[in-house]
């Protein structure tokens, strides 16, 4: 069987995933904001296994006919929120081999910094980097926040693709592999090498140089997840690491295959050169009963009230006002799709009992360890999966669990994988001898030219 | 005798200041890609009793006639270059006491996510974090890299005006300093202590919630340069740590006074809410003439060619044009004024040679560890200043040398003294009881307020 691989979801805040359980008395994450939290966070992951750290990001909040209930402060549901890049960047100190994903927003970043920024991860990092592209779940507050005109659903993708080519250029164009060259008694860098990138799109421009040179990676791993039409074709096209999510393993192979046919459209092999990864979550427990009894004293510190606070986050959509009999998928919204189209067929009234319990996260595995492992086995078989991601409910006592307990039945008891020793990111996920974008990428094609074919 | 403040500075490039002393065999800061390079410059300081670490930026490059002359790449002029946010982040788990200034760009950065980021930095690091306002010497290339207009020097003076107003508004106003209690019982927040933020400023705009609450310093400690009759009026209302510099005492002293004045004219107490800090380099020997050999030896080693396309990356000023009689006052530029003020009434062949010696440095400090000791001892007097930042021509080795021979006798070989022990960054450098904005500077008005005060 192939070697399945394994992510840890976090968030420089609080809460995450539209719960709140920072009452819970294991969590620590209510200590976001202290260096020491994220250290802890970043061995156990190392130590356990882990293939990659991912923190998501978002920039807005939760209104409700444009006001912000009380009660998002009270519960910590989404602010205050920290820089994810900045506590990615404070963890490569205490960490080697442990890949770290930082999301990073085509609606609010400028392309040419952000660019920077990545490229500096990538090298100070030793080519560990990825990130996760995003056009905004909270885009109309995020808008708001920073003085721009808001952009609806469809038109953010294509303030993505315009987003996306430009860095193609600046990651892949600018310079050259081989342009620096740090020899003291010739050149620091071959000028023949370096490449001035011109861009005129719908909504970036730049003509200049790239400010970082060639980082390891190059470009760095790309994840993506995104289930509306628009965001498949996106994820298709550019994603290496794709998110799929869904209570049900027959949702969650029906995304898988879409996603590997989106691929083979767009001239990519769906295997080696597309990872689909599941979210998931457990909880862990000698006994199921014991295990059941332990999701349940974790649900029972959540406070209620949140759930519509919560989803109105995601979705824009104060469900507390429609009849509990409606059906999701009749309501629209130009927020996130993805937490509409998940409920399938399902009423108002059941998708705010789902949410509180489980917010954007699956329905957890409850278990002893070997029924966890046997269950998420199975589900990577039936849907086709290649590894997955981890949503811890308590901070850091769910993934210890599941690093100490699952992890290493899931791994055959081997703790030293193959993927262990393996240090570049794009080389440990995706199976490839060289740590840049494949050939078949369309940000390949940015690679190594000379300016004139920047344009 | 006042206690000196002491910082050192650097640049996530090659080269800095204007001079390219890369080629020297000492000089290890052709690797300012690797994490190793800046955790041992970072240990030098903080054990050496440094009390801030500088990192300069920029995002521009040298043009003449528009073109990027080649001879930048082969002697890695300018590019290039990381995010300096992301290095300071990366240093955090290797120091405790340090001081760490970014610069940040008022041209290029967008203030709702570069204040997130700021605060992100002062609460990982426990209140360490100081904020270097440049409003972009490189700035036409830089907007051009950014697809942006080109903005003129004293309008982006008016830009990082409003830049900085709304960033108080973050800052200070958005959450007040108790407004997390993390009380597991009560609430995480208190809604009434966290304020929506309006701005409606010429350049910046913004209606929405901060992404973080209060940050142990709340505003990270305010640093600025800029000799231009309108940067010290900037540095006047906004600065706490004043950058000034010079070859002559007398125009140090001169400027020193005139940013006091400015400070008084602003209601601050020109002592207690200022600190006036010079920039120096040094050479350090057993005897003059070994130092004065020792300085020869790293300037053989930095090519000739480079200092017109040098002086050119700050002031845009091709001065290989003019005959070399022609005096530097009568160029105009809009880029940097700084580097034309500075050289009063020389010639441009005066000034290319200088140029070529020291870039943006003032000429060195050159002899044994006591008579660079005695000259900056007498300078800080006569010139009224509070404290230091060395630049180094070769790093570590410059470093070192200043801090393990020079730095002791000027502190009267008193390693741990009262600064070394003081953890935030503002009680430090400030002498304050508190670790906030003074109540008299500008932005401690938008502190505690109301959101229909922040308007």
């Amino acid at each position: 069987m192939k070697q399945l691989l394994f992510g840890v979801f976090e968030n420089a805040q609080s809460n995450d995933s539209g719960t709140a359980t920072w009452r819970h008395p294991d969590n620590e994450r209510i200590h976001f904001d202290s260096l020491e939290y994220w250290v802890n966070i970043a061995k156990i992951c190392e130590t356990g296994g882990i293939d990659w750290l991912f923190l998501a990001d978002a920039w807005g909040w939760s209104e409700i006919d444009d006001v912000r209930p009380a009660i998002c402060d009270v519960e910590a549901l989404d602010l205050p929120r920290l820089d994810p890049s900045i506590v990615i960047a404070a963890l490569l100190q205490s960490t080697k081999r442990l890949g770290l994903v930082i999301t990073g927003s085509t609606l609010v970043e400028a392309p040419y910094s952000f660019v920077r920024r990545m490229a500096t991860l990538d090298h100070l990092s030793k080519g560990r980097i990825g990130w996760n592209i995003v056009t905004t779940g909270t885009a109309d507050t995020a808008a708001d926040a920073f003085g721009q005109a808001r952009v609806e659903h469809d038109e953010r993708y294509k303030m993505a693709e315009d987003f996306i080519e430009l860095s193609y250029k600046l990651f892949e164009g600018a310079w050259q592999p081989d342009a620096v060259e740090r020899d003291r008694l010739g050149r620091y860098s071959d000028p023949e090498k370096v490449h001035r990138v011109f861009h005129e799109g719908p909504f970036f421009k730049c003509d200049g140089y790239g400010n970082s040179h060639y980082s390891p990676q190059g470009t760095p791993v790309l994840f993506q997840a995104g289930s509306s039409p628009r965001g498949l074709q996106f994820a298709g096209k550019h994603g290496e690491c794709i998110f799929v999510s869904g209570d049900d393993t027959s949702i969650v192979a029906e995304q898988t295959r879409k996603i590997r046919a989106e691929a083979v459209l767009n001239g990519r092999d769906p295997y080696k050169d597309i990872k689909v990864i599941c979210a998931f979550s457990c909880v862990v427990g000698d006994t199921k009963h014991q295990a059941y009894e332990k999701h349940q004293e974790i649900l029972k510190h959540q406070n209620l009230d949140v759930a519509a606070a919560s989803y109105a986050m995601f979705t824009g959509l104060d469900l507390s006002k429609y009849e509990p009999e409606t059906k999701i998928k009749d309501l629209k919204t130009e927020l996130s799709k993805t937490q509409i189209l998940r409920f399938g067929d399902a009423s108002v009234g059941e998708v705010l009992g789902n949410w509180h319990a489980n917010g954007v996260r699956p329905e957890p595995f409850i278990g002893t360890p070997e029924q966890i492992s046997d269950a998420m086995s199975y589900m990577a078989k039936a849907a086709d999966l290649d590894g997955f991601m981890f949503t811890p409910m308590s901070q850091p006592s769910s993934t210890i669990d599941f690093v100490s307990k699952v992890l290493p039945i899931m791994r055959g008891n081997q703790v030293n994988t193959p993927n262990s020793k393996i240090q570049l990111l794009r080389q440990k996920l995706m199976g490839s001898l060289l740590p840049y974008l494949a050939e078949s990428h369309p940000g390949a094609s940015y690679r190594h030219l000379k300016s004139k074919n920047l344009k």
